[in-house]
């Protein structure tokens, strides 16, 4: 991984791994709020606010995800990177398929964006990435925080009514993320970029218990938090789209496939059948991207076969309490 | 890989793919036969011959499996390289569980082995070995042969009256040996060590076609050659026993793991509970050897920590006709 360092872009600048060979994740720079307040500095507004993801990457899905069945394709735009990150980090490639150009900035390297937001900046540069294109800078960019924002912030320009942080459910929302974040979205970078036998050895069971613990919990109700689609489903759904494909191959999270959970991988099937989800999902971009990316993990940079699960069999949750948003289902009708 | 040259250790010497990134293995250097023939050079005798093998490679496994099927542990002895191989090649590491001396030629490394039989070779350094006592040499390292004379050449040795080569099925046997070996046995390895992306589509390809096919044979009849036990089975298990917990996260064979096809998964249960095979098997030396030497692999060294399929558990193929050789049931009762 490489990161801007006074704002000049360095290969050499970034550890990825402690002393233990531990894998620890930098922070992100820019944490600013859109918030549905006559007096605040960023307002959400149909228009103003521009994506940069990649679509192989989970942090990012998860604002396309909410983009998706919210309904704010029209209210804001979006561009995609390469899947391949090389020594540059992110770049617009247009030619390439799912690719396209910076259609804001008009940047080679989403580097670029970032220095244009802050010409100074130390830090990452990573995906997703909020901007603001009336105030020429980056918002946040936060995964989390910008799911919370594009879900509870932009009702008024959104064309369907989807609540994905419900009134009653919040607390138990927010406790969910928290605890599938270290064990389960974090944990399969945990396990594959690993440097120690002990490290590895930690972070893969911290992942198994996890996936264990809320595939037990899935046999009795069909979300997370119960009944109701919430934003904590969007945070455990773009790390098991990934799973089998990626992470327990190329991270070696192979003590089980999700196909091989009872209730996690129908539970997953019924999430990427909810309309609007499985149109966010490029398996080739998720597969080019990991395979072709980590050297220190993949060498050969080559993509492999396998082991491609069906995501649209039928998966029969319906059975159980509580149902997708209602004006999710009349969009598929 | 390594090997030597006119007599010396070379770290430098092997090309392992092609011009168009193929796995190409390198051919062995001894192939003499031991023969039931009283003018023959090498006679078949309790106590003169002698086993080299790593318990992790799949070809050693071979003569390992008809060693233990036919009661040959009295008249050949054996010896076991350390599942690590370095730069230096297969070693003795007797302060290692599962490991042993070289309790024949007292060596550190297997190379020198090779060269007090031909203190000028050219050739690689391989398991397994059949080294005669008697002669002080090596007789022959090419698997599928010393696989065949240990089965049809020591019945007047053999404790038990086990046929793995029996009158009617040997060119079915020949047959399937060879039909097996390029797509599977040496598939595996393609796939892995492929170094271009055509390579390894064709390579898996050709895998999962040939897994394909033999698990549709493999629902109507219990082995691979009929209702009889024979040397194709060996030749199979060896591969499909490494299959879920090596080739398919550390070579990228991850169309499918074994468990997931209806009859090649309950085969190998049937094999592996065969009395006398499941002594043969090393889980640990198995995942060592193959995640620790190939860093052009799996750079890092880790072991993962799945998927430990459950040979032991019921496979239901006494069902259909045949059954293993009465003299291994006996031993079991």
């Amino acid at each position: 991984m490489n990161m801007l360092v006074d704002g000049e872009w360095r290969t050499d600048a970034y550890q990825t791994t402690n002393e233990d060979g531990e894998f620890e994740r930098g922070t992100t720079s820019f944490r600013d709020r859109i918030e549905d307040d006559p007096d605040a500095r960023f307002q959400p507004e149909a228009g103003r606010y521009h994506l940069y993801v990649c679509l192989a990457c989970p942090w990012a899905h998860r604002t396309l995800l909410v983009r998706s069945l919210k309904g704010l394709e029209d209210a804001i735009s979006v561009d995609y990177v390469d899947p391949f990150r090389g020594d540059d980090g992110w770049q617009f490639t247009p030619e390439k398929a799912g690719c396209t150009e910076d259609s804001v900035n008009g940047s080679d390297y989403l580097r670029e964006v970032y220095q244009a937001a802050d010409s100074g900046m130390t830090g990452r540069v990573t995906v997703p990435v909020l901007w603001d294109k009336r105030a020429e800078t980056i918002v946040n960019n936060e995964s989390e925080e910008i799911l919370r924002m594009l879900d509870t912030e932009f009702d008024a320009v959104a064309t369907r009514d989807v609540d994905l942080y419900p009134e009653g459910y919040r607390e138990e929302i927010d406790r969910i993320i928290d605890e599938i974040y270290e064990p389960i979205n974090n944990g399969v970078y945990r396990t594959g970029f690993a440097d120690s036998q002990a490290a590895y050895d930690d972070a893969v069971d911290e992942l198994f218990d996890a996936l264990d613990h809320w595939d037990a919990v899935l046999a009795d109700q069909r979300y997370l938090a119960g009944d109701r689609l919430t934003e904590a489903d969007i945070c455990m759904f773009t790390t098991l789209v990934r799973f089998d494909e990626v992470y327990h191959t190329h991270f070696m999270c192979n003590r089980r496939l999700i196909e091989q959970y009872d209730n996690l991988w129908p539970y997953l099937r019924d999430l990427y059948q909810t309309p609007g989800v499985s149109e966010t999902v490029n398996v080739d971009h998720i597969k080019e991207h990991y395979y072709t990316t980590h050297p220190d993990v993949s060498p050969k940079r080559i993509v492999p076969a396998g082991p491609e699960p069906d995501f649209d069999a039928p998966h029969d949750r319906d059975e159980l309490p509580g149902e997708p948003p209602e004006s999710l289902l009349e969009t598929a009708d």
